[in-house]
């Protein structure tokens, strides 16, 4: 929970005054998110979501993000849209910082994800990789293969303070995924953040996603691994086959895998599962004082990783069998 | 910024189904408050705001704020009114702690108060005031004259730590608040936190109070003394007396002050002073880990007392001549 920026009400009203959504009827920071400050504004037209781009977002990326959200909402699938001002801009500056207003989108995100609704990211995943074809843009992801080994250099020194031999198991895994990770697979735009805060339901249908801040290009399977590890294993460490299975198959029933793609998963796996073990390593190491937001454990990704360096097969995923 | 309790998706839908207010659309936690969790929850019937009380609020008093608020809004007050479910009740139990939905409030609250803001919440408060009489219930203000001393000592070792010599003032001014605290002034409800924050405006009217989860009984003077200190300072740490006239003289139309009010103002406003002193001079050395919340600053309030101590009479805030 994050609102790093205090605005004052009336510079949201003149921040709004731009727009053809009316005037402010009430302004709220929401405590979500980590990257960005996002806020609630009603507007006599309905609620909106106002987000303040702060300094871990590059500016140079938001065209990037904004404009992907517009191509994703062109092609049908439900995802907030940045509202253009008067001057047609979808991006404009707000107490010193690059700001967007996009659309509210109705649902909530699932605490405890159900298989349902595993099936149902799988389905909006592979739904989201086509509607991204054709989208003009392209950004690189610095938090690939090529991004780790910087990554982790940052957190050497320190990093046994968190669990002792972790720092000499990370370089290990690091040698092998440099030496192994896939190459020729197909490629698209990713979402590559796509955990259940990110995923609106509304009576257990799927009704959106959000967050398109880490989107990028990538392995489309790089995608599926990432929310492998973000939806299927349950508190206690352990894969669940079960949704597993119902994850990579609702992909499947709009986006079949090729046979290279699914042959790679364990090693993508393995690939997303150390990403997020040294980013979240490195921001529990260095948590800014007066921090609002709580590090979240990296030894979750630890465990995640160890279960994958120990899968012979895709069939430890529930399929292929 | 505050969101302490995490609630799953199916628990706030089993929660709002006991309530007339259709299904939730959405449900998001604001990142304002201190005291307790505070979520807008969309429903088929729109918004609202659902209360958390987490521990620093005494589950004994719910009653008083609850039905303070029924009684005020009843009143012609604008204040939220809190919703009673299907069994008649305003209060329940949500992830183990009590909770309430109240309605949503229009407007914003004002960062950079004018001397308008301050004339009409000098008016609200003396509207609050007059409605709260006849309110049946009554809670005691542990945060007045008698509760001062026992949270003074809880700082007593480290306060030198702030500010070197203040532990030593702060005792001066206890001894003498203790002596010359008035008795006998007129007596009511009075909100007790009455801070830019709990004050909403929509199109520069003022449009309704909110968190009355400091109200108690007390000197209703008292009251206009902690507005005085909230509203009328500027950034520099001066008196407005522009602002403070505006505020004292926005009261004074709806509830006249009476003389022996009029004569103790200077001291209230010193009490009112050390009391917020004392609670962010307490906040302030006992961060807590993982705390959501950055402390306030208590020099704020040390320097508002300062300029308290050097008041002759009434004429220092603008009125009385």
């Amino acid at each position: 929970m994050a609102v790093y920026t205090e605005i004052a009400d009336d510079e949201i009203d003149r921040f709004v005054s731009g727009y053809d959504i009316g005037a402010v009827l009430s302004f709220k920071g929401i405590a979500e998110g980590v990257e960005n400050s996002n806020y609630l504004v009603v507007t006599e037209t309905g609620p909106h979501i106002l987000t303040l781009y702060e300094k871990r977002v590059d500016p140079r990326d938001l065209p990037f993000f904004i404009g992907l959200m517009e191509h994703l909402s062109a092609r049908g699938l439900t995802c907030p849209q940045p509202v253009r001002n008067r001057a047609g801009e979808a991006l404009g500056t707000l107490a010193g910082k690059p700001a967007a207003i996009v659309t509210f989108l109705k649902g909530m995100w699932i605490r405890r994800p159900r298989v349902e609704h595993c099936a149902a990211v799988g389905t909006a995943l592979a739904d989201l990789h086509l509607a991204g074809e054709g989208f003009a843009l392209t950004r690189r992801n610095a938090l690939s293969v090529e991004g780790w080994r910087p990554l982790f250099e940052r957190s050497v020194e320190r990093g046994d303070s968190v669990l002792l031999g972790l720092v000499d198991a990370i370089r290990e895994e690091l040698d092998f995924l440099e030496r192994a990770w896939p190459s020729g697979l197909p490629k698209g735009v990713i979402h590559a953040d796509l955990f259940p805060d990110n995923v609106f339901f509304l009576k257990n249908q799927l009704s959106g996603l959000i967050d398109f801040y880490f989107a990028c290009n990538d392995f489309l399977a790089y995608d599926a691994a990432i929310c492998l590890n973000a939806w299927c294993f349950e508190a206690d460490g352990a894969l669940n086959v079960t949704k597993a299975r119902a994850l990579l198959g609702g992909y499947q029933r709009v986006r079949p895998f090729t046979d290279e793609e699914l042959a790679a998963l364990p090693i993508l796996a393995r690939g997303s599962a150390l990403r997020f073990l040294l980013t979240r390593l490195y921001d529990w190491l260095n948590v800014p004082p007066g921090a609002l937001v709580a590090p979240k454990d990296p030894l979750e990704y630890w465990r995640k990783l160890r279960f994958h360096q120990s899968v012979a097969d895709i069939r430890a995923y529930g399929i292929g069998e």
